[in-house]
């Protein structure tokens, strides 16, 4: 029987936040609180529902939007602390209090043909089942939907997910445009009134959109400030064999949801709503699903849950990135053994390709290349082919010289030649090098030294092609003791139509984790969809790229403020392989390209820390550490797996100031980034163990340094320290710190 | 340069074929006569191009169907005798005329932006090149577009191609509606002029369409017949890498292509041709290409070709059913070591299924199954599960007994709970046996009598599932023994949206037929694209369905002139797994299904002549054998190879009569089959051995046999015969003969 009372709430577990959900009129509706004040304003949550040729009559035009009654709500409290394999923590907290409603949906019968001649017709009623579940954390909440088995729904099918986070106000917000297939724009910093005034300049930004759907539409993790100081993050966790989810602003004066036109770069259409489908306040997010080749967004077997739905909350900028609730959210380590997995710093033969200095194909000689009509021994050499074996070793030789694990080599493979947005389905076969790269020698070179080769497999995107090369692919690396691959998926999806952040493609990027971890193998997946806490569920997954990393700092340029911004958005949901360590910014001093990193030296030192990743690179030339070799010191001495973490300072898009305790050891490091305006840190350093002293080093900005006008000015001061001194360090414009603090 | 001459002709080696290509105006265009009669008036060949967001400046708005010059003509004759693997003679003869005619298009140049200050911006003229290849045999044409290499177009898109077949008159035809994912209707007999008349008749006979585009598109390959006498076949061969053609003809009212409106089942819109499309002839058709989920025909990279566009033409029925033009149209086999490629009878754990008597399924228990959340061992068997180990050992002992080589057993693995039309990836995985099918001891069981199990791999139309589990799947195969696999393609492809017959699927296909090569693996591929000769080139692509098989006896019936149609139609590409040999036609005789075959014992026995086929199924269940077990004596001796093969009389949809010699033997086999309304065949024993006697054995209808009426009422007579001897052997409506002519 349904439950009298339609309305049900649960606070966090020390009462600072309230959620509550109501079901009057059968529309299951939450709303938010945060110390009494409103966070989510009541909004709705359902499915519209898709149809096929296979729709079961009773199916059809129905969704899951209304017609609801409660038929349980059950509340429990829970509490485990749990040892990530890397991470910023050693442990992690995961406390919240659930509420779990079950609702009901009667369907109506519908007469299949003539009813038989003599016998009354019954109707049978059908009963369809969701359940709502809340957990409500101190730093925020997650929600999903469940769908138990029942024969009533086996199967579904998704048309839109239409779940509502309805804002109290006009907030400022840190966006990208929502895209379908890439999450590579600049931020844009904006009150939510002027997403739709300013979605064309975030569109055309460094020409990044590929797949733009409607002109308030943003991607998650989307961070937020209230006028009255509360920062509001939304995004999700375990997005698993479901559509990536963006976020489309309510037209307040349409009142409609608009979608971009098919096949038309700048016409949007209004999005037809279901017709029973209220209309939301203004400042509200509705949720938006990446489509496939068909426009289906999602094909459902229950029983099934969609990913969690996030809210972050604080009065505090620092608790959004001390956050483990995406992590808390997702499930348990599913590797049994994890003994292979490692934090890893690495360098690579990447940087100068990037630049354009070196090239990854081997050959300039055909117009276009089919791998197996290649003779490569014959191909005649374009002479600009960075994977080769004099070159990787100079890299090997400087890995095992500073302490790096592993080198990463890019262009080793043949197919380079043409690889990209030409519907090439088989463009790599990710096992036969050029014939400069001796695989087996320079992995036996590189063994000899105690560092390993990192593997390259650009997909081109061809995942059915990449899909039916994995288990060789992964038994080279396994033959030749490779524990770590990069993988990419520049251009457009084959197969055709299908988008970087649909359902089956996130089970793709699944299903590569998974197989990589049949062969110890971990994951750092390049333009892949955005992670949503995974890499606790899946720890081979080590990083990724899914924003715009170092490379655009040879596209253009990244502005000062975007590593301030992407440990409240990109972050979130996983570490990112951003690349740091550009010490030599104008890379006209070396190269044809024009473009620039806007950082200094010591800002670059910073993203060690700030950028938190158990994978981190030394990005720029070995030559170019050499001849900053003092600097360079810190990324030697820098750890990337941590004991403890704590955020000092944080403020979005201004600037971040982390202090991090190297993981089984005493040592701490503190790093500060900041944006185009400078920062003045203080830093007190409590965390350190009292009555202890510390040999302190402190990289900073020079006086006049700039990150555009004098990049390279910086000083190393050495001096001790103890517990309750206080550190104040000037960071630069565009500029930063680093701190190491070793314990005596 | 150009040549001054724009027209070339090439005859067929006897000189019956004359073969005229024209480029006059710059549109190539092809002709053919037969004996001095028009066959094909002058015919436009041609692409239409689509373009993407790749599609450099100067491809846009180009398309191939004009503007070309004639460069260079080149002719030559091929004569060679081949051997197939096997076949219906034991060589096959190779000889052609060819026309090879290369055409350059201009491509005119695009202003990149503006011309540098000073410098005189000089346009440069693209050039693209397009061979088309004509080659002309005794029995018919092939045609065919090949793109070499070239900077120019290194990658294009193909929106349609644009190949007419212009026909002389308003002929006869033996037609299937053009399908995106079937072929299994049944076969429209019509006038040309009477397609659009009766299209809805076709397609919704036997309610077996599933994505039909035009109101008068038609598949290949197409059977027709000219007031005159002439008989013109219509298919293609070689489709490697693209997508499955079909036919359109143009409606002669309104002179425009049509095509079914998207997302409406019953609503057809003009198609928009290309505006320099010159309006073809009445009787015309056009080629019409499978799309992809995005509705592209085709992405191409060069070098590469089409597959040849076919016509076979003769004045006598019977030369449409020996002509091995699709056949030698292929390349020569790829695979080097055949040894294991090997002709099969097999029976198998499948008609009862197909009736309805048992299940595929194991439980009944689930609304729904994930195959990793299954205990199967705890699961509640149904009891009509079919692949159990007590009846599967009983067809080992059945094909022991009677010599069949092989056992098919589908259902034999974890999923058929809920498989089709579900949209589920994860449908099978291809290595996990119910609890009651033992595989290890079934194997060995079999393996003891000297008969091996037929593996069945029904992939649900999820290509990408199988393509994950493949490898593992045919290592299993591997492991105990298996050397055969049925594959099924029931259901809508995943990857949403795709096609059966699309370039991508295509690929797929061929990506089975050569993995299972690699591991020694024959295949016989249902509901897979119709064959076009391919297994020329991997001969262990030993047969297919796409096509209406037996089955459908169970599900409604097929047409008793069906078998005198489709060695006419769907064996033009290679053979047809029909799974012949139903005795007890009348299926409410034994189970509650109340469909019945519309055949006659002795024209069941006549299919293992008349649809040739190196792979023989006996359909029925062993006790029905054993009832008729005199009968049966003929599916024991009758041979699955042959030395030899001599077609004695034919006509579409009426009759067909062969003469097979037995693969490395002196006996003969004969087989006749006709359709509802019977046939006096008249067999002159002329093939036979001058001078040596033969133990002739005559199955054949008794006098009152009928299909529907007295299917089960025939004779056996035996005698002595020799070279020269005639027998006359009457054939029942619905019914046939066998005769067995063992030499002494």
């Amino acid at each position: 029987m349904p439950l009298a009372a339609l309305a049900g709430s649960v606070k966090s577990p020390n009462g600072n936040l309230v959620l509550t959900f109501d079901a009057s009129n059968g529309i299951p509706k939450y709303s938010l609180t945060y110390k009494g004040k409103e966070v989510v304003k009541p909004s709705r949550m359902g499915f519209e529902l898709a149809e096929d040729k296979h729709t079961s009559p009773e199916m059809r035009h129905r969704d899951l939007m209304d017609g609801f009654m409660v038929m349980k709500e059950e509340t429990k409290e829970f509490d485990e602390t749990w040892k990530p394999v890397w991470g910023e923590t050693a442990t992690i907290r995961n406390h919240y209090n659930e509420l779990c409603v079950t609702l009901d949906q009667e369907v109506m019968p519908v007469r299949r043909g003539p009813a038989t001649p003599g016998i009354h017709e019954r109707p049978v009623t059908h009963t369809r089942t969701m359940i709502i579940r809340f957990r409500v954390y101190n730093d925020g909440i997650g929600f999903r939907y469940e769908f138990p088995q029942q024969r009533s729904m086996s199967y579904f099918l998704i048309k839109e997910e239409h779940t509502e986070f309805s804002m109290t106000g006009d907030h400022l917000a840190w966006w990208l445009p929502g895209d379908y297939d890439t999450q590579e724009q600049m931020t844009i910093e904006s009150r939510l009134s002027e997403i739709r005034g300013r979605y064309r300049q975030a569109v055309n930004w460094g020409n990044s959109s590929v797949a733009t759907f409607s002109p308030t539409g943003v991607q998650t993790s989307l961070q937020m400030k209230t006028d009255d100081g509360l920062y509001i993050n939304i995004h999700e966790a375990a997005c698993l064999d479901y559509a990536t989810m963006h976020l489309e602003l309510v037209d307040t004066k349409t009142k409609a949801l608009t979608t971009k036109l098919e096949g038309s770069s700048n016409k949007y259409t209004p999005n037809p709503t279901p017709s029973n489908y209220e209309l939301p306040q203004p400042f509200t997010f509705v949720s938006h699903l990446t489509p496939d080749a068909t426009g289906l967004k999602g094909a459902m077997q229950t029983p099934c849950n969609t990913p969690w739905r996030t809210i972050i909350v604080s009065d505090d900028a620092r608790d959004m990135l001390s956050s483990n609730l995406i992590l808390n959210l997702n499930e348990p380590c599913k590797i049994e053994d994890t003994s292979w997995i490692h934090p890893t710093k690495y360098c690579g033969v990447w940087w100068e390709m990037i630049v354009g200095k070196s090239s990854w194909n081997y050959t300039d000689e055909f117009p276009s290349i089919k791998l197996d009509e290649i003779d490569w021994t014959k191909a005649k050499p374009n002479g600009r082919h960075g994977a080769n074996n004099e070159k990787v070793k100079r890299y090997i030789d400087f890995a095992a010289k500073n302490g790096l694990d592993q080198v990463l080599v890019e262009g080793w493979n043949v197919g380079w030649e043409d690889w990209a947005n030409m519907w090439k389905r088989d463009v790599f076969d990710f096992v036969t090098p050029y014939p400069d790269f001796d695989i087996k020698m320079l992995n036996e070179y590189a063994h000899s030294k105690g560092v390993k080769l990192l593997m390259h497999h650009e997909t081109s995107s061809s995942t059915q092609n990449y899909e039916r090369h994995i288990k060789e692919a992964f038994e080279l690396m396994n033959k030749y003791g490779y524990d770590a691959v990069k993988t990419g998926y520049v251009g457009d999806i084959i197969p055709r139509g299908d988008h970087h952040y649909s359902q089956s493609m996130n089970n793709h990027y699944l299903y590569v984790i998974q197989e990589a971890a049949k062969h110890h193998i971990m994951v750092n997946s390049h333009e892949a969809t955005r992670p949503t806490g995974l890499c606790r569920t899946y720890p081979n997954l080590v990083g990724g790229e899914s924003a715009r990393g170092t490379e655009y700092e040879a596209f253009g340029g990244n502005r000062p403020d975007h590593t301030c911004i992407l440990p409240f958005t990109r972050l979130q949901g996983g570490p990112m392989d951003y690349t740091p360590g550009i010490f030599e910014t104008k890379l006209s001093n070396w190269s044809n390209n024009t473009s620039w990193a806007r950082i200094t030296i010591a800002g670059s030192l910073a993203l060690y820390l700030t950028m938190y990743s158990p994978l981190q690179m030394a990005a720029d030339l070995p030559e170019h550490y050499e001849k900053y070799d003092d600097a360079f010191q810190f990324i030697r001495d820098v750890a990337c797996d941590w004991d403890d973490s704590r955020y000092l300072e944080a403020e979005p898009a201004d600037y971040i100031t982390v202090a991090r305790k190297a993981k089984g050891t005493d040592n701490w490091f503190v790093g500060g980034k900041c944006d185009e305006n400078g920062h003045e840190s203080t830093i007190k350093l409590d965390f350190l163990d009292k009555g202890r002293k510390y040999q302190c080093t402190i990289y900073a900005d020079a006086k006049d340094a700039h990150y555009e006008k004098n990049p390279k000015a910086y000083t190393i001061t050495k001096k001790v320290v103890k517990a309750g001194d206080t550190l104040k360090v000037k960071e630069a414009p565009g500029g930063g710190f680093a701190i190491s603090l070793i314990a005596q």
